[in-house]
């Protein structure tokens, strides 16, 4: 059969994140499977690069999945947008290699979290950024972040304990981008935990907002225990950026 | 009493425009008189720089107004940014000068009308940008917008005849800003007449869609006939850039 690479965006706000969840209703894969399932007569399951919590969204998120159709991408992609909510975007369609698994052959993403540091507010992009009214030390962030950078255990900057999984995963980069009010935080890597972008910026906002130092952040990945990290920075201010093969 | 100069933004979408209307609920207006008469114990009528349709936006809207309290001006900004809803934001708030009044001196308006110029959907902007699919011909639009700018009777680019009124307004220039799929159109002029931003937009599109060409804008001009002129774009795409005192 077949097999399609869709690249989506969605602003996540309405929704109980990327993936399926038996009996809940308002996950974005049961819409895009319900859908692309009507359009094709077919079920259609849909393989994505990574889940996306609840609230996060997505500048780019790619899916697999495999049909059977006489529609050409071309024909396909236009009847997704034409049924697609406004609040999800059907970026591109193609047809992909036979073994091209959108999950198994991710070899790199970035997720940005976005923050507006200002006492005022922003009325246009408080559904995706994260407000912090107090002056942010970027300096003292940037040495944290190196800090945290690397191949490391992140077992203290994961939600949820499966003992059984390994929580080593390879942080390649934390960027920050400073334009205006706007601070982003790019972190690029090979995977990440259950809320471990999350985690990682609670803790750097604690560090810039001058409750913990970098130095505190070798002690943090050491111990592995999640009380140790900062708190969960909240999902509207997570973005899933850019997803490479 | 002392004066104050309140300094706005708004995301439109939700509101019936600016102006309080009779028994109407749901204006911008309606709301803030009714925020600062409950936190200040006494009505409250504030003046604006100008009205904004149902559905428009503002990235900076001036508003004057009376009003005789014990807060200082930061208490005050304080209490509106507590109470205010997400999509207005309360930027600055400062004592004004007796004499100040937001509509009689205002000297000059920027608006800027932002279009998404591409057939994938901006899940993002969605709410602030028009989407236009086609290709457009930004040269033959600033032709058509030179022909535009100065001061002229712009009766053909507004939506309520008034006869008793004047029509006569200075377009003092159109600018054209494209960064990527965006496509800004900024109008600067010391005043506008109803719904002329929206009807000269949606005529620039028609030229850079082909449907009519430069030439055409003298001669509509002329006409003072509201038929003669293009469609009225729509609301959702405008946003009150900046005003000038």
């Amino acid at each position: 059969m077949p097999n399609y690479k869709l690249t989506l965006s969605y602003e996540g706000t309405r929704y109980k994140g990327w993936q399926r969840q038996g009996n809940t209703a308002g996950t974005i894969q049961e819409k895009l499977e319900n859908l692309l399932g009507r359009i094709l007569g077919q079920p259609v399951e849909l393989a994505a690069s990574g889940r996306t919590d609840a609230g996060v969204h997505a500048r780019m998120q790619i899916c697999s999945f495999r049909a059977e159709t006489e529609l050409s991408p071309a024909a396909l992609l236009r009847e997704l947008r034409r049924y697609l909510p406004e609040d999800i975007g059907a970026e591109a369609l193609e047809e992909a290699p036979p073994r091209f698994h959108a999950r198994l052959n991710c070899r790199e993403k970035t997720y940005v979290y976005r923050i507006w540091n200002s006492s005022a507010p922003n009325v246009f992009t408080r559904r995706w950024q994260y407000r912090v009214e107090e002056p942010l030390d970027l300096a003292v962030m940037e040495k944290a972040a190196a800090l945290l950078c690397g191949e490391h255990d992140f077992a203290a900057f994961c939600s949820l304990k499966n003992s059984r999984k390994s929580t080593v995963r390879q942080l390649r980069a934390v960027r920050f981008r400073r334009e205006g009010e706007e601070l982003q935080i790019c972190f690029t890597g090979d995977g990440f935990l259950y809320n471990m972008v999350r985690i990682l910026t609670g803790t750097l906002l604690e560090v810039g907002l001058g409750l913990r130092t970098p130095e505190d952040m070798p002690r943090i990945l050491e111990s592995r225990d999640r009380a140790l990290a900062g708190s969960t920075a909240p999902a509207a201010g997570l973005t899933l950026w850019e997803v490479l093969y």
